[in-house]
């Protein structure tokens, strides 16, 4: 490899904290170039910053127009092997265009028309589904049909066969979030094709899953059955159970107990019955619910969010951005950037008005390699 | 000390793998008592036996016997500081007469009158409660009153502090399950005096616990609460859930899928929703189902159980003993006791007359320790 | 079972905290008797003490009253399969003259004579070796002959095969230390024979054990070996190498830097390589080296300890006991006794004189069931 | 944002698996530009292939180039505050001139002129050392002087103060190695600057550091130190330690036991002392010593490494690729590409010609993570 097509490029530039320069120091980049060598000293502010400055952007995109997309796309654009799911993924401003909501989190809204299949496959890349409105959808993973109704959310760790099938005269579309990016930069995926169509058997909508029937009792161990794949066994964590999580909390404050994250913020966190851990491997899932007329303290985390509003509307600032948001909205938080929220004041303060909040991280790549950091300002 | 006041006993007998008996040896054996010192080979078959044989037995109590007594001893035992509670022990009968049921584990009846409190303490023994009939009584646990209804399992964790009162105008029983007897033998009791009465703002029933209303959501975890004592932070895992997911694993199998401990058995265990593990660091708990005219396979296990009969009837087997038990009947299996059930055949096959049957086990010791082993015949 | 030969005895005596003696209270303590049940109010105070009271007490034996009679049992008490061991364990005088040091921990001196052998066995007791004087014998653990010397500690998980073979023309002794009292009162135990003899190509004495060669690499683990069964791998724990630790901590205290429990006291844990644990799942062990004319802080613990005088002398107090003590001696310390040590005072303060203490605990099986508890007083 | 200046570029194509160029595709396509959405169907195969498909490629460095050119920096280049270190890292061709070895891990060649000192600094990067030739350096570690010398590791994680000195009155070069690519991805980075000079006190060179002192002794614990910060807290791994390890190895094999990797393929993996676990959490770092004219399996794994040979030469093989290799000599194994080594045949096969390589992974973050995958072709 010459000088000339080295992809290093070294310039001298005269700065404080740069070597004088001078024909040895150019001939020694030159040099540098040649054997495929950078020095640290011209690099170490963009790689060993004081904290993290995050290559994303805080960005929202209006549900209003991803659905108004995605049912473009359902007109024009099949479902089908190759091409594999309808899924339009949102591309951060600042990451070069790739669908990359944040450096390490996929988020895209899926779309499935009257009576579609979309077909089997596995792959190692983690993902869930979770249903801002409709339903009719169900999923199958590994024989095991998921129905998908507003507010549930369904994990699927890694490497578990699914599909997806519309069994309902309407379109449904719900957003999926995966750790594309992340599995991407650190190439560790593998993906496999599943058979084409489902059975005639898989074509039903029970009213819970089979992993629902063994796993969703809260603090009961199916005896029998062993769970050693990453990721939780319980494949829908549906609304109904979060939503009475939420208000208990909110009812513990009022009669003047612990239980909520600050006065009249709620929040729980998606966990894996077997372990209490983590629902997948490398991605942390939560619901926020705001009380009416409430802001929250402003934190800052390592690590990225994404956040989608689920019900009531407010307003969110993320570093120097403040938008007003409502159903279905969705926003990226990127790693170390201040974030809070103020809910709408309401007339009446009752819990179903409140400002509902879904959020994703990759929290638990940064707690198990121990870089979690985080500061709270009240 | 000289020999004739020393604790230790050697008498020289004449047997295949012992010494031959000599004069030199007998002069050995009366030194070895005076330094209080035994030798292995007089020992070595009691102590090192090729497989666990209990000194325990199995043995049954009859609930209506307990409960008769009981109640006797309602009506002329006062409940106070000092004997702390009106709790009736079962005694195995090769353990010396000593209240354990077997060598690691506690099981009494309580009984509490009508408007009676029992006062507040708190150990470091870990302990239960569990309901086979009645309600009316709830146990304040840290401030937090957790009502008791018949099924409804309460863990306790050592350390906590704790009392019970009788709300209504009837008398309550339940049973108590406790690991005083390793704690015993181990020596890592602790025990201190709370207050002699509760407050008035305790002796309210609220349907349910804060603890339920924080961590009885299947799947949820409060964001905002740190539980780092050890057992369970859930005061009650009530009887509703513990009824459907058992009654969800049989209608599994019946529709082909896997749950099921074998068929026409279903089980599943209490568990601590912050790691899965078990609710209490030295005792399992559990809750098994067998379907009507059904037959267990035959198990034994090292470590020790005690045996509740919630509902149904049926026959059950432990070593050389067989029983017909009914409900709220008791009964212990040893360590290394093969153990099987045969539930009624019933004319119709209904999940409600089935046999349900409530374990309690020192498994988590065994587990901790990597001394757990387990063999099943069918 | 009638009232009369029931193991269970009640007697209604007047004492405060105690119900009234009347008829009515006799008659209720017949059924109890009848029934095999124990009221809680007769047995709280011996049950669960404000803390722990240990049944064993402090006791020291004289390593010169071992020796003496381990040699006189070498010369009339063969060694051969059945008795298995010419072992000769310590027996607490308030432990019913049984041979437990203490309520878990079994501790006896093993005295082999030249050329003799001590036949294959296994066993699930955890147990280990640990040599205060002499050397030619070795064990041979699974095939891996393991040599045995002054200072060494060979530890042993349970359920591996293994011999001893003394290849000297000296008698050898030492001291064995194993959980047998605790795999007694849970009823863990399983034991099997193995070969009477073993091969010619393992009566060598190689300089090092295999196990060494593998894992006695400071922070070094082999690749291509897994090790999954419980306990270290690492079958010898060289004096060597526990010298210099010691040495290392007391000449860091003197240079200014943490490193050591106290001034003047060094200690260390023999640990796992694997996972850091200890070595034993139910049994730590430590060697503390405490200087000359230091006086150690007085320490209560859960769980019970034995200790061995490795080298120097001074005086030991365990709850109201003092004794002077020298090399060999052998001493408990029972659940929640005060302990602390005073090293004998010299004219120079060289390390070679301080006072080495051989300890093991039950510390693992505390600590994993979340029962241990320290106090320290200085 | 319109859709001219849109960092999302779309193109319908015709391909199979595409969906048909029609005006509606275009249109929805300018749509998606204007939302900063990107579809999943023209992304699919290059996020989700069937395996890994790195963007780095196998790549080799020539020991000589870089100590060349390092000496050369050496001479024009200052150390200081704002530079840092005098550090040049290898750049992977295909990474787009960055100093990324591979998508996570970071190499580069520190050089040390006589009498200088790099100043103090920490960073949440973790980091280490490995000296392949020269001496006379040490690095202080919050306050620990650790002597650097040929063979010696210092694994030293994130966070923790460091600087660097040269004692001696030759230059030193050495490789350090750090997950900044992977922090860089993660966006975890945090950075703080220490003191410019390190105290006189410190400018010692003992023969071993405190850490080693504390925690070189293998299998010993010291009972009184605390280490609860991520990663290893012994310092410097002395190549002593490792060509004995790696040794014994083959005398093993030798003898006829396992312990090697493969026939005359013997590895160390160094590992933390307190848990077993890697040195660091998102680095593991291994020495294999490869007999002389031995061959080793073709190994595929998911995550990238670096090598470095450390003693002997012989011929590697990287995908594609094929090297001689001699001392110094590093080079890039990328995720799942298939890697073997053939070791130079000598005329004796005395293990002190073996060929020893140095390698480092980011296989932490793939085992915590659950992302882990080998496949081995004999």
């Amino acid at each position: 490899m010459t000088t000339t097509d080295s992809p290093v490029r070294l310039r001298a530039v005269s700065a404080p904290d740069q070597p004088d320069v001078t024909p040895a120091l150019r001939e020694l980049y030159r040099g540098f170039e040649q054997e495929l060598l950078v020095p640290l000293w011209t690099e170490i502010g963009d790689l060993m910053p004081a904290h993290p400055q995050s290559r994303a952007v805080p960005h929202l995109w209006r549900w209003e127009n991803l659905l108004r997309l995605a049912a473009q796309a359902g007109d024009i654009v099949p479902v089908g092997r190759g091409g594999e799911r309808r899924a339009i993924a949102l591309a951060n401003p600042t990451l070069g265009g790739r669908p990359f909501a944040t450096p390490t989190l996929w988020t895209a809204i899926q779309y499935l028309m009257p009576g579609e299949n979309a077909p089997e496959h596995r792959h190692t890349q983690h993902a869930f589904r979770f249903v801002v409105e409709g339903s009719g959808v169900w999923t199958v993973v590994g024989g095991d049909a998921v129905p998908m109704n507003r507010g549930d959310f369904l994990p699927q760790a890694g490497w578990n066969w699914h599909a997806h099938h519309n069994a309902t005269s309407e379109p449904m579309a719900w957003i999926d979030g995966l750790d594309i990016p992340f599995q991407y930069v650190t190439e560790a995926q593998f993906f496999e094709f599943g058979r084409d169509e489902i059975s005639d058997a898989e074509r039903i909508t029970p009213e819970r899953s089979r992993s629902e029937r063994l796993w969703a009792h809260p603090g009961l161990t199916p005896i029998a059955v062993t769970h050693t794949t990453p990721g939780s066994p319980l494949l829908s964590y549906k609304w109904e159970y979060t939503d009475r999580a939420l208000s208990d909390q909110l009812l513990l404050e009022k009669e003047g107990y612990a239980g909520t994250v600050e006065p009249g913020h709620a929040a729980v966190r998606y966990s894996n019955p077997t372990d209490g851990r983590d629902v997948l491997p490398t991605i942390r899932v939560e619901v926020h619910r705001v009380a009416r007329g409430i802001e929250t303290a402003t934190v800052r985390e390592t690590g990225s969010s994404v956040y989608q509003v689920f019900d009531g509307s407010g307003t969110v600032t993320v570093g120097d951005h403040t938008w007003s948001v409502t159903r279905g909205d969705l926003f990226v938080v990127p790693s170390w950037e201040p974030f809070s929220v103020r809910s709408e004041a309401g007339i009446t303060d009752s819990d179903s008005q409140a400002l509902d909040l879904f959020r994703f991280t990759d929290a638990p790549v940064f707690e198990t390699l121990r870089l979690n950091r985080q500061e709270t300002t009240r």
